[in-house]
């Protein structure tokens, strides 16, 4: 039986990072960024104006969604219906953890999928942050705010659910319990949620 | 070492039942409204205002919390004044899990803390509230979500943090993975913050 488990995640909570070891642990593919490198090779679009518009939403979108790629729609909105194209097939292939990019709602009819996210305090996130990203000390604690507010604005856009909510998920998980911690946490929640061995 | 794991909930998620479960599986104490007795017994109390003033806000509250008991103060804060002080009671003298009542909040500077919330989808909340609280299934979506409403009012007034957001607690989790499943989750994530065995 193959599954998706989506992760959601603050920024500099580590989420990442948790899907990232997760997949090794559980033996599947793992998809962030490199999920635009999918939708390049299935649609032809250029991976630079796939990262221009990863998890942001343009400012002159419509608010309607139309079904086809028609020429009417912003590029926003291409890389957004490309992106949904290319979760769906990826679900329907494999098992795999995606991070981000409204997987959650892009998947929410399909069976086997356990939606996560990754939270941590402030101040932990802005010392992650600052080490692993090297942000300015000066800036970092902006920048986070930021950095949250455009996924949130993403999300909130193109799903019907509140990113920030406990609600929109499964399983939410203060990752300052530690890393290999969350991953365990997260392989035993979705091994009783699936009812399969993990 | 002792420690309170705090548990929020949705109106109908089943959350209350698994923290009665947990605290046996824990050995530990649990309290719900049992707290209002705790709060009667301390102060003397009438438990028919307690019960009144239960998570609820009442109308005329002035936005001022003083630090002493005045009689300036509304019973609503009277009451909720008389649990948070139980509440770090409890919390000085034994291992317990404490269900709703801002415990969270209240208890935001002691080490040995763990702040569950737990979910679950509107139409799980149904059933479980239509077959357990004999709700009428005419009014019991309503009920549920006036009910979610003011428990959100009463944690976003008496907190600094939101009662639906999932990084106002360490982990929170859809209880429609099973209430043993739930109990489970939440131990095996409370042993590894608090670093103890459970």
């Amino acid at each position: 039986m193959s599954f998706v488990i989506t992760i959601g995640r603050q920024y500099g909570s580590g989420g990442r990072f948790i899907a990232q070891k997760l997949a090794e642990k559980l033996g599947v593919n793992f998809y962030d960024n490199d999920l635009l490198t999918k939708v390049a090779e299935e649609t032809g679009m250029s991976k630079a104006v796939l990262d221009n518009y990863d998890e942001k939403r343009d400012g002159f979108f419509s608010g309607v969604v139309p079904s086809s790629f028609g020429t009417d729609m912003s590029l926003g909105q291409k890389v957004f219906l490309a992106q949904f194209e290319t979760i769906r097939h990826l679900a329907e292939r494999e098992s795999c953890i995606i991070v981000g990019r409204c997987a959650d709602y892009v998947l929410r009819e399909f069976p086997n999928v356990v939606n996560v996210f990754i939270t941590a305090p402030l101040e932990k996130r802005i010392e992650r942050a600052e080490k692993y990203y090297g942000l300015d000390p000066k800036k970092s604690r902006d920048i986070i705010l930021k950095m949250d507010k455009k996924r949130a604005n993403y999300y909130n856009f193109y799903s019907d659910k509140k990113w920030d909510r406990a609600d929109s998920y499964n399983l939410t998980i203060d990752s300052s319990v530690g890393i290999d911690e969350a991953c365990e946490i997260i392989r035993a929640y979705a091994a009783k949620k699936l009812k399969i061995e993990l």
